[in-house]
This record gives C-alpha cells, structure tokens and sequence, in this order.
C-alpha cells in the first residue's frame, strides 16, 4: 500500500493532466458529426495503453467506432484480468446549461466538470494509470488486457461481433469494470446486479401534412394529443407498466434479500433536496432504493411534435415523436421486452393515427455473484483502501457488456465503480471527485494483488 | 362587369408579377431573425399603395411590427370601405417539407406556391389591385381605406392600441377582409362567424437537471411522462374538452341553424384522403362541418422535452413544454377563458411537478350578420362574378381583429375569402390557385359597387 501511496502521490498532476486531454475529445457515439473526434480519443487512449507499457495495442476497426486493445502478459500461470471500459460519452446538450464548457475540464472544489468525467473515462482512465503503476514498481500480480469501446453510449452494436470474433484474444478469468458508483467514499459499496435496457422510439402520423388548427381542429385527430394519450397509458394508477406481459418474467426478492438491500443508507430528505423535487414518485409497494435498482422501469426519455420553435403557431402537426426507454431487471430478456412493448404499442392506436416503432438498442441485465473470488478480492482491496468493508448494491443502470461477456467468454463480472449517483451523468455539469479518481488508482492494484493471490 | 374583365385580362401578368415580389419577403412575425424583412414587406406593400393611387400612405410605427395605412375619399357623402388584411407569415418550417422554397413563389398546375400564398399577402393584395383598376377605369364607388397589419400570425397584439388611437382615421361604414376560404370555385361562399383564440404554453418541471434515466428512473416522476398525463387528460372519452367551466358560455345553435350549416357540400371520402387518414376524429355528437365551425377545440400545437436529436440518449429530462391552443365560439371571452385553463392545469398538475403556464395571445369569437346592407352587396357581387349566390358558413380559424373592430369602431364586418381550405395555410406549401386570385380582383369592384348603390 506504501509503494502505492507513493506513486500515485508523485505522478497526481500528471494523472489528471492526462486525463483532461483525454475528455477534450468531444467523442459522442451518437452523433455522427463527431465521428472523427471519436476516433481521435481511441487513438489517444492506445497511445496512453503503449505508454503504461501495454503489448499488441491496436485500435481495432468496426462497422461502428473503433474498439480500443493491449495486454500485459506476464506469466501465463497467473490469472487474467480484462478491463473493460468505454471512452464514447453521451451527448452534451443542453448545452446551455453548462455552468463551463463540457470539453473543457474544470476544477471546482475538488471535482473535474467535463463531460464523460466520471461516466467513463475518468472511471477507465484509472485503470490504465494504475496498471502503469503496477508496471512501474514492479508489481504486477496478474496478466491484464484492456478492451475499451467506443460505443457503450449507443449501444455496443458491434462489440459481440468483435467478442465473438476475438475469444482467444479476451479468454480472461474475470472481467474488471469501473463504470458504475458507490454510495459514498465514507461508505464504499460494491454494485452486484445491473438492469438491462430496451430503448424504442416511437412515431405517431396523423393527417399526411401539418394543417392550419382553425380549419381542421377538432375535426382530425392530432398526433401529439394522441401520442400524449398513449403514453399516458403506459403506467396505471400504481406506477406500473402496463404493458401485458411486461411483469412475466420479473424475479421478485424474498423479504430478507430486500431488507438487506435497504440497509444501504438513503436519507429521502436529502435525495429530493438535492433534486428540488417535493415529492417522489415511483412503483406503489417499494422503496426508493428499490425502483432504482430491483424493479424494471419505463421512461420517456424525448418527445417532440409540432411548432417547437419561439412564439405561437397554430398548427396541427402530422406526425409527433418520442424515445422511450424501459429498465429491466432478472430475468426479463431485452429482446422479448422490446418485441412486447412494440406488438402492445401498435395494438392500441387508434385507427385515426398510424404508429410507428423502431427499436434503438438494448440488454441483457445482470447479476454478478458475491462469493466469488474475484467479488472477495474486490471486497479486499476496497476494504483496505477505504478502511471498510463495501456494501452489496444493486445499480439502476444498464451495461449489456455485462451478460455479453457471460454468454460469450463465460466470464463473471467485477463492478468496481467509484463514480457517485450525484455525478450527473448524462445530464449537464456532468463531474468526478478528483478524491474518487485518485482512491481508485490506489484500490485497482490492491484487486489484482487480492485476485492473484486467492486464486 | 365588361370593364373589369378587360382591366384584370390586360394587367394580369403585372397582377402575378408584384404579388410574386411580396410573397418573396419572409415575412415571419414570430421570429425575431426576420424582423428586417417584415419592414420591408410593409414599404413594399406602402409603395404598391401608392402606385395604385392611394393618399396619405403611411408605414405606422408601432411596439412591434408596422401597420401600412392608405386611403382613397372621393366623396364624404359616399359610404367608406375599410379593407382589413396582413403581411406577415406563419413561420415555414418544416421547411424539408416544401417541394420549392417557400419564400421563391413557383406556379405548379395553376396554383402559386409559397408562404402567405393565402394567408394572407394574396387575399389582401386583390383589394390593392381591385383598387388600382377601380382608380384607373374611374368606377371608384366608395372611399376606400386601407389597414394592412405585421402580426396576426402573432396575435395582432399592438393593433388595438392602433385603433383606439386613430378612430377617427379609421371611420367607415363596414370593414372588408379577404383571409378567409370559400368552398370551391363552383360552390362559393361567405363566412358570417370566426372562432375565438386562447393560446397557452405550459411547462413541466420535474428535477432540477436532467437525469441518467437507469440512476433514477423509475423513482423520480418524469416530466416529459406526467406533461403527456396531464395532456390526455384534457379531452373526455368523448373528446370534449375536459376543463370546469369551459363550455359554460358557449352558444348552441338551433336544430334549423344545424341543419342550414350542413346543407354545405362535404364529402367525408375525399376530406379523409386529401388528408391521407383512415378515420376522423371529434367531439361526439357533431358532424365535421360542425366540430370546425361552431364547436370549440383544444389542440396541441407543439410538444418538447429531454432528448430529440439523433441516436438515443438515456435522459430522464428535467422539464417538458407544450404549446396549446383553444379555438372558442360565440359567447366564450378569450379571457376568461385563458384564466379557466391556466387555474384548471395548474390545479390537475401532481405535487412531484411544478407547472408554469404563460399565455401567448387570444382573440374573441365573432358572428357576422347576414342581413346587414354589406353582406348583400357582398352576395349580389359574388352571385354575379360566380354566377351563384354565395352558401353562408362558419370558419374555424380566427381573425380577432373582427371583434376588436366591433367594439372600438363599431363596425360590422364582411369576410369575403377567397381561399380554399385544401390550401395548406400554416402548412408546408402553402398555395393560392391563380384562378381564385384574379376572382377575386373581379369580385371586390363589384362589391364597392353594390355597397354604394345599397347604402
């Protein structure tokens, strides 16, 4: 832990110098614009792999954004870890509510504001500078190899491919990923399942042009008013989704699972303070802790239909939009999910409007296992970095890579994430603890010496 | 009728030319960026007064967009028209739905395509013409003025102010507007009502920044969710509109008024695929014609919020916005009706939301009566220029300057339109068939005509 200590004290400027080059890259997956961006922040990142002392670094090409790979093998006795991260990031916009730019880093009391500083480059970027860390002092506990995707944020479209068709290269014992949070530094937690995601947008055409509303208002059906009513419908009285079927397949948790789970600490007081919100809402029957992160959730994540732009226009559009996204937790399939939500979709418009659905993208969800030795190793090195030992959560999140990796490689998961729930990801101001960023660097080391050694 | 006919076939060309060089100033009175263009639309329009012979011409200076005034007094014992029309525009977009640009007038099959092809630079400009031939061929039969406004597309909101101002300049014996439709060439026709307008816009606010929707979906209410609620909620199974009090002062008409209203030509086939639907839809218990001419509606003019770029984007949004608009009938007060709204959604909104709803503009209903002197001339000039008595019917659109006319000026109005309602008006490409231009340029001399010889 010394030897740690003592790097990381004598390289923390450098750390976070690197770190800030890598998020000026406004490398945003979903927008082609940024296509080369994109590229340049892969390229950035296998420049910094080849630094740390990383072999057979390559940016490999996909159909998509290119996938990012290097490896360290010492000795192939020893057990392999794989890192896996993403250094795409999510949109900026609204851009104007950035309090600074977003692919300008900014320190403010002791936390990095860019965008992608938590969610997930600043997450991955620790394990590259720890495993140089390692390679420096010599310490090197296990073979590494690192597979750092450029398409998380999208989707991972072309990463099965890719896996399917680089088993020999990512054969692992366990696969290593920083991109999820704990509660807090004062009260580490280790998240133990993630939710899998079906994301659908939706179109709603009503007359085949937008008419003047004075003319043909009240007399034709308007796609907006519609489309509102039929997501309207999508949740009953209680909160549920009301989607037939959609339930099914859902593994409800025996009392004391639950209990366990709601022994995280959650203070409802401070959780709407800092949302601003008055009241919550959510799933009649659960706690807070429990829609987020056991219960599968829907959400209108846009829409938009009609004039949008300043002043009035009085105008029945023909068509309005939404993208809709809905959480889903063991055992439901993404797949089943998002063919349910379609076949429902369709059967309750009215014949007055044609809908239309297109899927997005989704996956699968996860649980991870707790008495493995890799979870007993990552509880080790949190244990001994943090002084304690790390609470089991259940993270509302979604990273398809996760059962990806378990179907094709056979390979379990480590969710070893240091980002907050307050880091604002995917929303505006979007930050990282430099503290977070820095403990992490000190822990990874300690989960490749643990994992060596309980092997 | 001889004279006329000659005068309009010998000009016609210079007749398309200059309205071709009015239609080409975007004109757009909602949008700020367009504020030069709309100026110069009005000298544009000023000078063309004056070319046909018109006094005192003048560019009026007001809080916002100008107001172009000209008159013509032959003979104070004479009668006075005031002829009532604007130049500005709906805004264009969607302007990848125009098939020539919108502000480039281009002829297809006899019919001129371009914003404000109608609404209203064509209408307005047959009463310039009209006066320049009854000027040039000496049969001026009336004193005629002119009032021709820059924002009635934005609610006509400093134009009461002008008319209080200037009484006495405005003092006639009727108010003449061409920015209506008639059924068809074959069967024409006179609007004797307009409907009112309230137009809203609400905001939904949920967390005060957007969310990662797996982080928090699912126990924090989404605005863009609840916004759509709040939305459907609006219209009753019955598509009435669902707000205390809205239908108080509406009047309904007679079982005869009914009948007379549906004696006009309607084909439900050809309504419902010129607009391309399988069904239609209204309040239950009216016919088309009704639901669009004497029934009240609401409509969902624009609808927004989180994500609506390309690709997906896993935001729970912070706020979600609508514009609303409702069409009003006699006796209903835009007003009252303005406050009815924002008390009944503020009231429905859940206490895990706020709302904000703020008022765009309104304008009152209005009835025009059949029996008055002006609306005979007005039949007797159509009946000759068409060669059948004109069918009366209620518009659905809105001209609130008609009521503003009432009761500062006490003057009647005649709504002698000569658009069709299949000329995509605040839709992408707008047009206004040549045909119905130069009847128009007939029709108006003989109504100045019939107006002398009746008063």
């Amino acid at each position: 832990m010394q030897t740690i200590k003592k790097y990381v004290e004598a390289n923390k400027q450098r750390f976070l110098d690197e770190l800030f080059e890598l998020l000026r890259f406004p490398s945003v997956s979903a927008d082609p614009k940024y296509k080369d961006d994109v590229r340049n922040a892969a390229e950035y990142v296998a420049e910094k792999l080849r630094d740390a002392g990383a072999d057979n670094v390559e940016v490999c090409p996909t159909a998509g954004h290119p996938i990012v790979y290097g490896e360290k093998i010492i000795d192939s006795s020893k057990p392999t870890v794989l890192v896996y991260g993403h250094y795409d990031v999510q949109p900026a916009d609204p851009l104007e509510l950035w309090e600074t730019p977003p692919f300008e880093p900014t320190v403010r009391d002791g936390k990095i504001f860019a965008r992608g500083a938590c969610d997930d480059k600043g997450q991955f970027y620790m394990h590259v500078k720890a495993f140089e860390l390692m390679q420096e002092t010599g310490t090197l506990a296990c073979n590494i190899k690192f597979m750092i995707e450029g398409e998380e944020e999208v989707g991972s479209d072309n990463l099965g491919t890719f896996v399917k068709a680089n088993k020999q290269r990512l054969d692992a014992d366990v696969v290593l990923i920083s991109d999820t949070a704990m509660i807090s530094l004062d009260s580490p937690s280790l998240e133990t399942g993630l939710r899998g995601l079906s994301y659908l947008e939706v179109e709603v055409t009503g007359p085949n042009r937008d008419l003047h509303s004075g003319v043909y208002g009240g007399a034709v059906a308007n796609p907006a008013t519609i489309l509102a009513k039929l997501i309207a419908s999508l949740h009953d009285e209680s909160n549920r989704i009301n989607i037939p079927g959609f339930y099914d397949d859902v593994v409800e948790l025996s009392d004391v699972e639950r209990k366990a789970l709601n022994e995280a600490p959650f203070d409802e007081t401070d959780y709407k303070s800092d949302l601003g919100i008055k009241a919550l809402w959510g799933e009649n029957g659960y706690t807070t802790i429990e829609r987020t992160g056991i219960r599968p959730t829907l959400e209108v994540n846009g829409i938009w239909g009609g004039y949008i732009g300043k002043g009035a226009k009085t105008v029945l559009p023909s068509k309005a939009h939404a993208k809709i996204s809905m959480r889903l937790v063991p055992n439901q399939d993404s797949n089943k999910i998002t063919a349910l939500f379609s076949k429902h979709f369709e059967s309750i418009a009215p014949d007055y409007v044609t809908v239309k659905v297109t899927p997005h993208h989704g996956g699968q969800p996860a649980v991870t296992p707790t008495d493995s030795i890799a979870y007993r190793a990552a509880e080790k090195a949190i244990e001994e970095a943090f002084g304690k030992k790390p609470i089991p959560t259940r993270g509302g999140g979604s990273i398809p890579i996760v059962s990806l990796f378990e179907d094709e490689l056979g390979l379990k998961t480590v969710l070893m994430g240091f980002g907050l729930d307050s880091d604002n990801l995917h929303s505006p101001n979007e930050k990282y603890d430099i503290a977070n960023y820095f403990k992490g660097i000190e822990t990874i080391p300690l989960f490749h010496k643990y994992f060596a050694e309980l092997s």
